[in-house]
């Protein structure tokens, strides 16, 4: 079964909310170990977390660039395998780069970069040094998702005629970013989020769970983005028409500013015989709806599951498991996948499914494109993949 | 309390489905008589179908001009007070008009006619005549459907930012037009059904929705809508971005194709303050989604609703009403306002809460605007009152 | 398909609930029409009350023994063929008696009467004078209880091992008895109840509900009864250990005074197979569970359903009826059953399922036992039937 | 905020379910790590399931005595702080009363011991040690459960007058003791379970549900048992009345053969202002019903919580977390309380509110009581707490 595998961390430091969900999701199923982290630019602030996190003080360092020039020269025996990216946007590609280019195999939390043409280029350090990558799209990690998946990609519900994904939080409902406020402060700050503030944040677990369950590429979008909140910089809603291939329409939205909404993401997916609902906030259902027979709740943990979404769950039924673990399958398939690596053996199937740099692509390329769209007065924006 | 009121029917023979949904909404509050029929353009089947009614063989008529021009006849305490009219969209302007120039009152099947054109028409006709006139947009005799409008209508909410609805259905995910099925006949029929299928048969009642749950009109649509189903003559499904008066914005979207979904319509109006949701297949909720304080549930039939949603009830909490219910409510409405008038007396408030031509002619401006858009390269269509 | 039936109301005037009901229930399919009422044995109420329901006024009568000895001299196609009983449960017994003495069918209210023994005496009545006879147990009336039946005894859920059912109502958490409210007066008087208050009210629905649907009779109870609010007369809660014949068991719970409930019908069965899930609250869903499969949410409307099922509804899938149409079901069925009695004609099978004296019986037996059982020491009371 | 937490397991190896599920909620949060094991009482067994844990292979052991004896002898910085013991119900007193009187503090899973007579001598122990213990009652680890109880416990919902739990599971439906199914094996065993299976597996969980929520404590039961799959030695399923002192009523039920369910704990308590209701399955949700306002849902993460609500998330709202988070939620506290203990500084409120041997002492009693009862004529047995 191999050694726990050494993680270090970039970000992720006191106020983070991300960086502690990231701890967790590396915790709790005894495969990783955090033995090392750089949690803040500034050096004092990133040694507090590092005592407050129990790490010994020689592991804590006060820059990314620091760490991994430190790390690599640490005994293979005790230096991290891997780092974990939990910064801002801005601050996703630099270290990810730096780390491959060191030897080290990178999670990098979502959106992939700043930009798109950093996550090509990100592909391209991906191919040249080998380095394991995943990227940290939560929501595909919750088993009945992986059901969902499997029921489409096995023709259960027929050819895939609408996919529909929205995805209303109400955070954002107030203007926050003034106050002392770290979440909502850089999410929406053009210099630190990107093009994009709902788009980026949400929007991009939106788009890729519907091309993840449906099995489809998005091809044309229209996209029409508010800034609600007077004095907001960026878009906190939006909708956005779709047209994927072989002729599947639908649409997506995202919005911050849904007042009493907390974290409503919900796909619904119809094909010619059938139809699957899944809503994150009651995760441990999905609902498969037939054309002439009952409705039919799939629950997660029971055996009728596909392999996949068996895998994915570590309780029995009815012992409702929710986003830490759904975050955790992605660590735990990535921490599998890398141990069979460096042990010499073959991954199972179900290790592999993790999101990776092409996930990273879509996601960015769709970033760019639906403000493209927005801002244009035709119907239609052809989707640019960037590549 | 005036006298029961005497209703002849125009349409709703043996097979129609919406036919006999209205004599129980008008029978079930017991002021309303049924008293004769023009049931069918066929006077052997009209004559079948008034003998299955129990309906005096001599009150039973081969047209709806016969029965029209039979009733003016008859001495005022027997003749019929109000016509209803139930016949597909392409048959709703003629008997409407002549009903009224022939001094009788009206309730009228939704869509209110066959075109824009003949809607702003048969305002006329009601201006003219003095006739009382109603649309039967059922979803919005529902009483939780009538407090979320209080709720904003009062500023609960706070100014309304967002207003999403939606209207899946599944019946017509197969062609059933070829098969001896009458409800799928002719409402993919563009002689009978008009311009469009999936958008004026429900699209509409969620435009209705809509608007009569905010407050707001529609001011500029994006609409994107589709044949799914090969071989089918009308859209059976489409998806419209909406800009509202006041800057709100949403969208609707309603499709029949949608495997496995009933009559699943849903409202979610947000504003400042809050949110409001109701589920139709949940009608007797209305979830109230806050800022900073708990969801309220509230619940049909309960002390603290207000006086509109309250009179739209009539059982104990925990006593379901339904579908059949809020169509009542039109006619209870109607005829309580009827009964009103014939007898000198003034309406109470809650009694006019019924659409009038006024909702008809949004709607019929509504499908003319949205198949407008769906054909246009531009994304923005303005809305088109059409008067 | 016959004539109208002809009703005459006993009971049901101004301020009652429960005549409104039976009213709607009566009138909502076409099939009835009231045609006179002794609404109140206070002669001056009664007339009012035939006023408001818009009655003759010689055909208000004001009381019970007036209407039935002036109904019984009218013409044959004027006079009534049946009562309706609505009045508090001491005034059962003596108009039913009386009514099928004079050759008038009977629907009545539940609890069938006062006492057991008044019961018994009934069904002697009713054989007798081979009067058609309906007890109006609402809840058995709903399509999916009548489908949650037919599994059962078709054997889809296998053997069964144990019902549940319970119905918490919070509608008597304070002591209203002592303001101008009528409901809470009578339902809690001796006087006019009987010897059980919650047991009486609504424990006999859960037991009829149970009995039904599981198609087992109790054979022995642990009741633990309680009256929860100072100074009321009768029991307002209370628990009720179940053993039914062949093996089974379960409990039966009721109570009043869960305060913020409001009508809470629940019963659960569960087979060596399966188990059915049904709620008054969300009527129109029946949960089936299976022990290997996924749980399937049938749905009222549904072409899968049995006939029986199926006849209970009036509308598509997904356009909810709910307590009014369940009701009526029962005046449904009792009025095609009459009227193809009155015309010659062998009634359809689906007809005749409406209670009947017998579940007046078993039921008064219930509230009998149950109080017996509530006084004893032992844990176990055998459920005498009384006859 | 002191150092992790070194932990060592009795019990727990390879198919074990309930030792996986230790070992994650202690995991979670950073605040342990597992140093050493006794995973089975077969050494061969014990050193396989220590190397697939990646634990060095000199600190797994092949008996617990030996685990004990060996770590006591350990540098204070290597050796383990306590045990967590997860064995059979006739393997928890030995290891425990050993592991505190050799100086180890204690996690231990419920039922705290196979017989009452055991759990009080525990107590004793304990209290001669002076170490830390807790008992692994996973439900009440949930926050909105700690919700309940605050809203009760500040009067929110008045006096208590009626408090339901039940508990259905579905697994036992079916005779596995024969199969190879370990589960099923030693939890229908006398010789390692006890004198109870269901009530004692998970009656205990609601009883101590029951008594934390409502902060009463049950006084008489009546109690009704069965064994209803032929061939099995102890019940598996049963229904419990139950008095409360102050006046309260209730029941408790637990079965474990009701086919199709999965772990549906849920609990309802109603005062003389309102009800909460809670669910296992739906776990972030707590439903406040009140008297005469909407129902209120109130959702874990949220700001509007208590204290000891609030500290028992970790995410946002809309972010669900489920069984793995309630469970970790007593190691949590447990570690942090013991931390503080060794660090010599005062523990926050919020961290003592895990379970203890009073609530150990309280289920076994509860187990003792409820065989009684159920061998009992008399409905009401006197709860007999034992010391």
């Amino acid at each position: 079964m191999g050694r726990k595998l050494r993680m270090g961390m970039i970000g992720g430091g006191r106020d983070a909310f991300i960086g502690g969900v990231h701890r967790i999701a590396a915790f709790i199923d005894g495969e990783i170990e955090m033995v090392c982290g750089a949690f803040s630019s500034n050096p004092e602030k990133s040694k507090l977390s590092g005592e407050e996190l129990k790490l010994s003080a020689d592991r804590v360092y006060g820059s990314f660039e620091e760490m991994i020039l430190k790390e690599k020269e640490l005994p293979a025996d005790k230096k991290m395998d891997f780092v974990s990216i939990v910064t801002p946007n801005h601050l996703h590609f630099a270290p990810a780069k730096m780390a491959m280019e060191h030897g080290f195999h990178v999670v990098l939390d979502k959106p992939a970069t700043f930009t798109l043409a950093e996550a090509i280029e990100l592909k391209e350090v991906i191919d040249r040094t080998g380095a394991l990558f995943c990227l940290t799209h939560t929501y595909t990690g919750y088993p009945m998702i992986k059901e969902a998946k499997h029921l489409i990609a096995t023709g259960k519900i027929g050819k895939v005629r609408k996919v529909f994904v929205e995805y209303p939080q109400g955070w954002l409902t107030e203007f926050r970013e003034g106050s002392n406020y770290k979440q909502a402060a850089w999410r929406t700050d053009p210099k630190r989020s990107g093009i994009s503030g709902c788009m980026g944040d949400i929007g991009t677990h939106a788009f890729n769970m519907a091309e993840y369950v449906s099995g489809l590429q998005v091809q044309s979008i229209c996209a029409d983005l508010h800034i609600v909140v007077p004095g907001r910089l960026l878009d906190d809603d939006g909708a956005v028409l779709l047209k994927f291939e072989h002729g599947a329409t639908g649409f997506l939205y995202a919005t911050q500013v849904a007042a009493g909404e907390e974290n409503n993401l919900k796909i619904r997916v119809y094909g010619e015989l059938g139809g699957i609902e899944w809503q994150q906030e009651d995760a441990n259902t999905l609902q498969v709806k037939w054309l002439h027979e009952p409705t039919q709740i799939l629950r997660a943990g029971t055996p009728y599951l596909s392999a996949n979404a068996r895998f994915g769950t570590r309780t029995p039924p009815g012992h409702p498991e929710g986003y830490l673990e759904a975050f955790a399958n992605l660590y735990r398939n990535f921490a599998l996948t890398l141990q069979a690596r460096l042990s010499g053996d073959a991954p199972r199937p179900e290790w592999l499914d993790f999101p990776g740099i092409e996930a990273g692509i879509r996601g960015m390329a769709f970033i760019e494109n639906v403000i493209a769209s927005s801002k244009s007065e035709l119907k239609w924006t052809p989707f640019d993949p960037g590549s």
